[in-house]
């Protein structure tokens, strides 16, 4: 199939979902704009930042002068632990509602304002590796709790006005939907196939080749087929486990390495702080005795990033995708092209 | 169910998709933060602009110096009708692609460059709606097409650069996502209670009375209670009908009536012109014989709004909503009561 030359459907066979892509609509050869590189340096302690040791945050309290990862509940959190359980199904199931308890908080991942995940040592990154392992655990045994999402929104453009490097996590009475559709997804495929979707798509990508952006021992990054986002990426393990808890020692470290090389190239791309939404999905913390969750979940990466042509110019997801699907113009193995030529050498580090 | 107390879930089931409504963090009253409105006011004729009558397009078109309505072939269409029929299923059906032919044209609501649909006259919108009609028509009556999605988006948040007043229309040789999944919920409702989905959802709406922001004879305009985007709205006809050709001479000067209403609120809300993403769902033009497809479906407009709190604070769709389900703050309830307090005359024109 000419999947460079005309608009075509991608199935999506994680979420079910499709994707059109209009490859012929940047077939003209890559401008190759040159942007300037962003280098604002951001000062490593800010005291307007809420976020830095020692500030006061939203409510009068004050941040500790920590020194490695912190964490902290959500001071605007979108979901409450404390809540009655109702429901209403009204009106032949028109009127469907059933409260939604669970908790927020905020992970940050260094004290310094001024780092991002790739710019921070492998170490550090594996503290954070290592706090998200522990929140996952002890968010996921509270009996209230079903599903851990752990993601990050980094730069203006996604809705987050501070630079200081930070994630957040929202632990969830239910699974929600695209976590629900991506764990029936991978149980029916392991039913029909006997085997593990993304253990199987892991392979296969590596055996092609063509969207491949880098690999270490343990962890592959690379565009996926169906990919929507301009770069979209995901990273995913060689070895098949369902959560992040799941990580052998050497896998943290690998994890870890993937994770900033992964955010050198994003960043490498346009020359600036790379903007995206980035999370995990991973086996859901309840029911607590299932193997079958075990075996048919394959942890995860997914990154979702709005650039499209330059620090500046992004994709929008309006109109036709918002009524009817998603749409993207470059291919993705013309993405994954892109980000596999670039440097695992930050560009702020090559400047100085 | 106390809705607007705590956080809960609810059910849209149109798509068959769950929304987390987080009403208590903005529980705290309405600050009114009182924005200047805009008034910049747009030339009638722009030289610059290649949607002006006269001007020039991309690839050296020049636009006729026209004077209604004016239709013509998108310039960079996302599909192409001549393509060759191709397909690939490869990998246990992880890689799977097929060709998507089709049509984009882009559709000038009137050669005034300062106008927008609220601030055009009732005859001059039931132009626009007789040349969406005979779209729908002719679009649909090639072979190739199934589905005929028409939309505006506007704004350049909406990633719409030029304020001419404009929309689109891509006809598809494939059901998209969402109107197929609003086909399969809308039939198997049919199946399963006998009657409309919609027809039963309106009237239950205009019974309640708590969601409506305006009604005539033929249409209803409401926050659907499952609505994601702050200011989400849906125009339904109270008659039952398929597809926009379907109206009756009566319906065109109602729905005329409703769409500026609606736009006008929009724009009263903020006091600018009110970015969003507009468009219709209804009958898939294939396959032609089909009268359980007339009696399921149930033509309606969806609004998707991104402004929260001004004309310039936005709800973002990122890191949660992007990774796991849409989340709102305000509920639908108080978002219908705003809109419901709002004049219906534009404010450009109560300035002036
Ligand atoms: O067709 P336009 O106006 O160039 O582009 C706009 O609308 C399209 C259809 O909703 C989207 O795919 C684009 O991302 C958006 O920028
Ligand atoms: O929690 P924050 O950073 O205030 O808010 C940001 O992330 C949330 C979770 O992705 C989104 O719901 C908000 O729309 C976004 O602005």
């Amino acid at each position: 199939m000419h999947l460079a030359d005309y608009p075509q459907r991608r199935f999506n066979p994680l979420a079910g979902e499709w994707v059109l892509v209009s490859p012929h609509r940047t077939k003209r050869p890559w401008q190759g704009q040159v942007e300037k590189p962003n280098l604002d340096k951001l000062p490593e302690y800010d005291e307007t930042c809420y976020l830095c040791p020692g500030n006061e945050r939203a409510g009068g309290v004050k941040n500790p002068a920590y020194e490695g990862v912190y964490t902290f509940p959500n001071d605007f959190a979108a979901l409450l632990h404390d809540a009655p359980e109702e429901s209403m199904n009204e009106g032949k199931g028109l009127f469907q509602a059933v409260t939604e308890r669970g908790r927020c908080e905020v992970l940050c991942f260094s004290p310094r304002h001024d780092l991002t995940l790739p710019r921070m040592d492998i170490s550090s990154i594996k503290a954070v590796i290592r706090v998200w392992q522990e929140k996952y655990i002890t968010l996921g045994s509270d009996p209230l709790i079903s599903y851990v999402q752990i993601f990050e929104n980094r730069g203006s453009i996604m809705g987050c006005s501070n630079p200081h490097p930070h994630g957040q996590i929202w632990a969830n009475e239910h699974v929600p939907d695209l976590p629900a559709k991506e764990d029936s997804r991978q149980r029916s495929y392991r039913k029909g196939h006997g085997t593990c979707l993304l253990c199987d798509y892991v392979q296969e990508e590596l055996a092609r080749n063509e969207r491949i952006i880098f690999q270490n021992d343990s962890f592959a990054a690379l565009v996926p087929f169906w990919a929507v986002w301009p770069y979209e990426v995901m990273i995913l393990p060689k070895r098949h486990f369902a959560s992040i808890d799941q990580m052998t020692d050497q896998e943290v470290t690998d994890f870890a390495d993937a994770l900033k090389r992964m955010g050198t190239r994003f960043d490498n791309l346009f020359l600036t702080s790379f903007p995206y939404s980035m999370g995990f999905h991973q086996k859901p913390t309840k029911p607590v005795e299932d193997p079958e969750a075990d075996a048919a979940w394959h942890f995860h990466v997914h990154y979702f990033p709005p650039l499209l042509r330059s620090a500046t110019v992004r994709k929008f997801m309006v109109g036709f995708e918002l009524l009817a699907m998603p749409q993207r113009d470059i291919t993705p193995e013309s993405a994954a092209e892109r980000l596999r030529s670039l440097s695992e050498l930050h560009y702020m580090e090559q400047q100085s």
